[in-house]
């Protein structure tokens, strides 16, 4: 019921997912969900008629159990789902998660992250991006663990390098949390390669790039935003002379593959790191491809036994090093 | 004497500069400066001699007096100069101008700004970005008012608004010191319109965007990192095909005149504001143009009696709000 065109984008991708061979149980609204669904076809739905505001606070999610989004996590906990998708608000699927099925053992804070495209063509894992505007250096750590975990087995990146998200890439460099989180990343049973600027993790210096949530989320939305200052400065030059307008024309298919490439909502949603289950969110404005692709990559995560292999990871991460709690 | 091409690339943008109409003092080494100047064409050289590190530390700046950056800020503070202009290393121009010019009263710390351009055409003033890597609340305040100053009497902009950049938009979003900062603006006379999100920010929902200089930094360098894997991705597409190679040709111009508006080292370098006196720092990439767009936007700065008004900005901010300080 959550995202910016509901039911009908989510129940349209839920078709298409379906039709691609993936089980899919909705919930919500049974008289809003059942008249957008073809005649023959059928899925399944679970009834949640408690409505969150737009933009619930952790105690209205807390309050209101019958909410779609804490009926999908309900459906999660008791064994009817193997993963959770959402478009809606990332904080209420978050605190949802969190109620229905915990943290997974010796995480303080669980994450959430995403691949970006990078330049060499390669992608790279960024946590976190906005569930911990406040971290404290150990919570980094376990963010290192858990994101070179998510690259290493749903991603299935080789050998994935870790980076620290810092303003230099030079002893010294960071602010404080940065400076207090390097020994403990140091520390740590995995190929970690230091600070990393924004720039050199993007030409591919590293596949996981370590942050605190506000920084993550300045980064992510400085991405999207820079983007849509170069599309629309880029086509108020092409359509200025005809010339151009001729020359975008031929470019339509590079254009074209150029932004299949770089679609977000085709790289299926953000995943909520440390919850004791699979978990993504994908951006509210989801048409039913990206609802289909995020539920597919939901899938895969499940498939991967994301949830268990994290558990281990996290708790050979915490015996190597105690301090990074 | 600093730079990626020294002395070369700044020699020659100072001999353009020159003969716009500016008059310039060139401060290094007479023996590797001179040769590079045409017959006939003279600029005045300062000699300074004593060499720093690539990467010098503060400690260094102090002690070498007669580095070229500090001689370069000495000829400010001796009224040699009008303003100082460096394409080094900007820690240690940040470090020259504290100890050679001091700081404006009632500024704790120095800030670095710069405009970049927003998607609607105009332009974004950000700081700080990098120079203060951890922050105070009362030094966002200060920020805050200096960049509206720099916004208002060097771009001309009028009523520029005053953002603080966060996670969201909403009350309560937010990290520690975003959230601690707010009711510290909001005291402020000037016309300041709560937290901005970076997607806004670009959209043109503020001119001035005021944050910490860690979080800056990120942020121009992610920048500067999506321009550059757009960059890499089209044209890894355009070269794929014939066709497309065609369109980009007819293009090229569309393409000329986009670069042109988005190529930062044209917009004049990066501004330390809250030192006693005029101060910019180019990018160390400059190419001789930038060199001398730099150097115009110095001079514009000083006509514009920069510092001065910043003293005044800034009395009266305080003035107003003595909390801030």
């Amino acid at each position: 019921m959550g995202g910016d065109h509901a039911p009908q984008a989510v129940v349209e991708g839920a078709l298409l997912a379906s039709r691609r061979g993936l089980p899919v149980l909705l919930v919500g609204d049974p008289a809003r969900i059942e008249p957008l669904l073809p005649k023959g076809q059928r899925l399944a739905v679970r009834p949640a008629l408690e409505a969150l505001d737009e933009r619930p606070t952790v105690a209205q999610v807390r309050r209101r159990k019958g909410s779609p989004v804490r009926q999908t996590l309900a459906a999660v906990r008791q064994g009817e789902a193997c993963a959770a998708v959402s478009v809606g608000h990332t904080g209420a699927a978050m605190a949802s998660a969190l109620f229905e099925l915990g943290r997974l053992p010796g995480v303080d804070r669980p994450a959430v992250t995403r691949a970006v495209p990078r330049a060499d063509g390669g992608q790279l894992v960024i946590l976190d991006l906005g569930a911990n505007v406040d971290c404290k250096p150990g919570q980094l750590a376990q963010f290192a663990v858990m994101g070179h975990c998510f690259a290493a087995h749903v991603l299935d990146l080789e050998g994935p390098r870790v980076g620290l998200l810092s303003n230099g890439d030079e002893e010294g460099k960071g602010n404080e949390l940065v400076r207090a989180a390097v020994p403990l990343l140091a520390e740590l049973d995995l190929d970690y390669v230091g600070q990393v600027e924004p720039t050199a993790a993007f030409r591919g210096a590293c596949e996981v790039l370590v942050c605190d949530g506000f920084v993550g989320n300045i980064m992510l939305k400085t991405v999207e935003a820079t983007a849509d200052v170069v599309g629309r400065l880029l086509k108020e030059q092409i359509i200025s002379t005809p010339k151009a307008q001729v020359g975008a024309w031929l470019m339509r298919g590079a254009f074209q593959r150029f932004r299949s490439r770089t679609d977000w909502s085709r790289f299926g949603g953000a995943m909520l790191l440390g919850v004791d289950g699979v978990v993504l969110v994908g951006h509210g404005r989801s048409d039913p491809e990206a609802v289909a692709a995020t539920i597919q990559h939901a899938h895969h995560c499940a498939q991967q036994a994301l949830a268990e292999r994290l558990a281990v990871a996290i708790g050979a991460a915490l015996g190597a090093s105690p301090d990074a709690a």
